[in-house]
């Protein structure tokens, strides 16, 4: 495992942090969401009820900031995205809402790095995503588990 | 515990099992997706780099499975509904890919239900979910924990 | 008739009365409604020429404030919708404005259920509705045709 | 109302005809419809599940194709359209399915025109609309009530 | 070439001029054509970087109000539109930001109209437009270039 | 002049080439503009009419190409993008069609690249622009012109 600690790519290096662009979130990507995915709650649909909750207005649904968290990490130069597939999440953690007209934006940093055992020729990789929004709130917080072909 | 057994909701129930009914994704489906979330990668969005790839053609977005998914389990009759918020997920796998014309609905089991012990009026429910497409083939996996208050 | 009058589902029963969920009407309803349907008429895509009509501003499609209510009455629940088609309607009529931001919900009263005389295996079934906004003021108003194999 | 017959606009005559252009009905649109309205209904949505029904595959919402028949009637030449609004429906019948793909377009005839007894400076015009696929078979019937400020 | 000058379409004449409708520029708006062309940039997508940009605000991307300038230009009367495709631009110019909420409309004239030397069977028409604001504002200047066969 | 030559940044470089990503066009990418834009021309929005043009099949709108080939250039690479700002285009060429189901990418290379007489402290950068399907057909072309602030 020490030869690729020497080859191994920035990206794929424990401690590895980096913070992604931001993206306002709008009540047509809410009313979006909630048709693509049929998650009609009042909560998200109703600005009446949602007065009525303890947030007193519609907020995004999850999978709405979890998708767009993603995204957000997207790049198009190339070097992080190859060879690197998206495995599956650990601990996301809804942790507060996200309003109509909140920004949020990601920062990232590697926590595991390490070749399967199984797969040996896999690594691991596992960044830990904080979602902020613009007072610096942590709205959601996920473990992205990556898996790189060697 | 044992008083909330007896008045304990059937969807709050070990053992409670249910299904979905299903969505067919379409290509509109994913451009969306890539779009909204940024995620602009070759393997969803150009149909020529596709066919490089190991599934020969366009996948969907792992996040839009996931939240088409979240979606289905969302149902106008207002009991499961109710009180539950979505806490978060554990072991995101996503199992499979989902193709242009898949239809994936999702069956559902609860695999744990207790009381919290450091908020102790509130329930956490775990509902573990398989996503099917039409070939019966799991293309994603998901443990979605529910938490209720009392 | 008599026979099915005991075995009659509630909600074909003349005197069945429900409330819907409620749905906020967006900017960006309008703007895709227009899209979609091709009415591009300046009181519904142009702000400013909206400024010198009734209303002072742009209003909602007819067909949009009809599509939403009709989709409001839709649930999951698998029992009201299942063996009955949706017919027709008579009587639509616009009764007042829907801005940008209004709230509407649909008031439904079962007024006419009936065997067919032409099809006596076909059940008619009138849901008389009533769209309200927020402020409790009608908007739409519609008596929806619906048929139940028996 | 004599006076009024012989500078009657063309397009409040009985038995002035016109046909609009044609739209071609995607997938795309009906998912976005079902996700709009809030109709799920699987017979849109779910194409496995639609192969069981007597259609054998999926089919667009009436209020789509109600919706999107209405703009067809849309004209940029500001003739028709000044001074008359959409006072609602009568006799809308679904009369047969539109599929993915299905082209239709809409054949107008004006059966009614008379001064309204109540508001003597109102004229109503009614426009009986029957909505046509590529095949010539009607899909929708309407007769869409308008009215005219003298 | 006299001759044709007496059968020309109003719409074919140097001099000719018009102005469209108008229509308002949502925040949908920008975060879907966004989406659509994978144009993220900041100044469009993320409200809060915006602020720290000489216009303090999101503005539309060049190629929404370029597009939607070029719709505005459409019309349902089959007069100008028939026999006419749109061959290109010339001397397009970004000239002011498009903010949320602005409504353009365009102001045209055709400045050119010949016959082809190659195709003498094709006239040559350029509409000069200028795309202004609600505040008499020029946003976008563009000579589109059209070809007509006679 | 000189000295920034040799300061000057390898994407500001006359003779500087690259190639973006592709981009699958859809029927739900042309429906969707022909909606945003207004332009619902049926070469684009009718399937039955198409078959009788040139082409036989619906194309997509020249602005749907035109805005996606530009965001195809968009990259989050952070390099090309700050301090550039999009000044217009001049000759826009719409050299064929595009169908459904076909692939566009872009081939840049900058043919010019100086100071402005006028503003010293901005280099004027074009970028010539072949977008190509996947059958290696030039569809359109474009001079993207392109300022930097020194």
């Amino acid at each position: 495992m020490n030869d690729q600690t020497t080859i191994l790519p920035e990206c794929d290096r424990i401690g590895y942090r980096y913070k992604t662009r931001g993206r306002t979130i709008s009540e047509a990507d809410i009313i979006f969401h909630g048709g693509q995915t049929g998650d009609q709650f009042s909560g998200h649909m109703d600005a009446e009820a949602a007065k009525a909750t303890r947030y007193g207005q519609r907020i995004a649904h999850g999978t709405l900031t979890l998708s767009i968290a993603m995204g957000l990490k997207f790049t198009t130069d190339g070097v992080s995205g190859a060879n690197r597939i998206s495995y599956g999440y650990d601990r996301v953690r809804y942790r507060g809402p996200v309003f109509i007209g909140d920004t949020i934006h990601v920062e990232v940093e590697v926590t595991k790095s390490e070749m399967e055992e199984r797969h040996n020729n896999r690594r691991r990789i596992v960044e830990s995503m904080n979602v902020l929004n613009q007072r610096g709130e942590t709205v959601l917080s996920v473990d992205h588990i990556l898996v790189r072909w060697i």
